[in-house]
């Protein structure tokens, strides 16, 4: 990678890992992933393993040049490690690199198919400039037909024993200097791969831009869903339809009121889902005990494990007076609070939401709606503990 | 482009072609720029020209296909258009894409000096992925080594006349399914083109994920610099000099103390640079007289033409009463002021300073400074107004 990278760009990095490995991991029906890791990054990769209990999992590790990093991998399961378990060997292999973290399950079926009949498959898309040779003095030799080519991206999928025989007898040029496996598949086995039309989400994370773009990614991924969770007093149930209402247009809305302080099976649902975002409606003051039971619930659901989580804790001011005013003291409290509850990876912002002859303006609802909306898609850590007014 | 655009993406897209217009139109060696546009957004770039207020700039409506319109482009330098004026013929010319907004003047001068020297030129890059062919049955036929050949991309430049004959003399065939410039010059002109590294900037800004890898890269070119305006109060000053330690780590700082009444040339100055974000800290109440001036003067500089402006207010406050509270109506004052700003392109924000005996604590300068530069990175317009406590 280019790049010095930072600590938010390390974050993005084992977030990308992480993503990886949720979508690779939760295809059942792949029985065992094999993570080839440079020397230096081993422990790093381990203590990802570790920490998201991934079972399937054998890091194994890298060589100096692709080829090489690959055939370590196959190696696990021909052959017994000192350090590694002998795997069973299984009749297809994928290989993949996590550089193409949006990997979706559709496609490492198709090639897995694919693979079983011809005996190796890839993934390819359409070329995205000209390529053309250049001759000894730079200049253009000639420029190839865009429509007759295509990208080869991954994943791949083999027969093993097609992949292992051809790395087996591949020579140190093609250890070295290759880049293609199908190439190798095709060389040594005599097999052409069937070519599998993939999706654009096959991109290669290689530059910082990919990085960037990797996180609105996965961060327009998160603000898909928000679970509004209110209590049963009518005007906190009333504040949580309004906010519902003007929501749905542009987010899927779960809404729920239950009294907090019971173990409610439904928001323990919800909890196990894919829900990360969670608008918490009180009339009551910040950071009392029911918000940290809420807190403590989703620690305990796992949800945060992986992602930041969004809670937002609208509090209702019922007061008609317009010279209403916020306490520092108060401000200040909510910021310690979300300080602490950061460590469990759970973002809380505060959101005040003004009441006028009874009831919410339709403009403070519109407002609530789409500050609540910045938030999740934004995820800013900076901004937590602030209080925002709708 | 394979999604449905929302009003942020056309904003995206905006930005954009105006990034890219931005980029080109200052390098002054360029005496005419020919914009070749589909008839359907002919009356947006219109529109887009007359706002930035381009003078070099010449509409030319785009063919069917890729080389029909680059084609049309070269015409209004040879041929009389009834709709546009004859330019006068240029000794080079430089082909470009829209797609392609992050180009640098060093790569442009690179092409042009050499289709000087050789008649044509054009930027290449390494390969991301092996290029391969299929055969007729869906299964591959041969891989390329990816070391003998690279990617064709743009800018590329050309001796006007070779390009213009080449384009002349090529058949309708050419025309409809071509796509590579450098291929025609070889072809009808036997012009070899020299090919120019490039670098990663010229990548194309194709899919959903290259608009929030656009967006993330703009956003992070506004945020390189900040400048901190303090009146002469002494608290005021001095407030403003920990923030400029606690921020010169992070960003470029310039600091200005003045009497915003007068009209300052110092700040005139900064005003016609590249700076895009403003920390203003006043002891005052918000949105008075003086902020005012402050954001006339900015939309007369013209800097919140192209790109949002960010302008923090700074509010100190020095009283040391823990029960010191913040009045919803001055509350309700920022948002209402905020939002006549935006319709200027400028984003306010306030920011809450507390001092304890007579002076903020490090940790309070420190979170000011994480919150400015939360603020300034992500520029949302939906937090405008609101109040943040450091």
């Amino acid at each position: 990678m280019s790049w010095k990278s930072t600590e938010k760009e390390n974050n993005i990095l084992a977030q990308r890992i992480g993503d990886l490995e949720k979508r690779t991991v939760r295809v059942s029906w792949i029985s065992d992933i094999i993570v080839v890791v440079s020397p230096e990054n081993i422990e790093t990769m381990k203590s990802i393993v570790e920490k998201y209990g991934h079972k399937r999992v054998t890091i194994v590790k890298g060589g100096i040049t692709r080829h090489r990093s690959i055939f370590n991998g196959l190696k696990v399961f021909a052959e017994n490690q000192s350090s590694n378990r002998l795997l069973q060997k299984p009749e297809v292999v994928i290989i993949h690199d996590a550089v193409r973290p949006f990997v979706e399950e559709d496609i490492l079926l198709k090639v897995v198919m694919a693979a079983k009949e011809h005996g190796a498959a890839g993934a390819i898309r359409p070329l995205v400039s000209t390529v053309i040779a250049s001759g000894e003095d730079g200049c253009l030799d000639h420029s190839l037909e865009r429509a007759r080519y295509r990208a080869s991206e991954m994943p791949q999928a083999f027969l093993f024993d097609i992949i292992y025989q051809a790395y087996q007898q591949c020579t140190d040029h093609d250890l070295d200097y290759g880049t293609e496996c199908l190439h190798l598949a095709l060389k040594y086995c005599k097999t052409n791969a069937k070519l599998v039309e993939g999706t654009a989400d096959l991109w290669k994370v290689t530059y910082k831009r990919d990085l960037y773009a990797a996180e609105s990614i996965i961060k327009d991924s998160l603000s898909q869903q928000i679970c509004i969770i209110t209590d049963v007093k009518e005007a906190v149930v009333q504040a949580g339809f309004l906010l519902h209402e003007s929501l749905k247009n542009q987010v899927k809305v779960e809404a729920i009121s239950i009294s907090l302080s019971k173990n409610d099976s439904h928001l323990q649902n919800i909890f196990s889902g894919e829900c990360y975002n969670f608008l918490c409606i009180n009339d009551k003051e910040y950071a009392t005990e029911e918000i940290q039971q809420l807190v403590d619930m989703l620690e305990k659901s796992n949800v945060p494990l992986l992602y930041p989580v969004v809670l937002i804790l609208v509090h209702l001011n019922i007061s008609e007076n317009i010279s209403f005013s916020i306490g520092l003291e108060e401000l200040t409290k909510i910021k310690k609070f979300a300080r602490e509850v950061k460590k469990k990876n759970i973002l809380v912002y505060g959101l005040l939401i003004q009441y006028k002859d009874h009831f919410p303006l339709q403009e403070t609802v519109n407002s609530a709606a789409a500050l609540t909306m910045a938030l999740i898609k934004d995820r800013n850590p900076e901004l937590i503990g602030q209080l925002l007014v709708a």
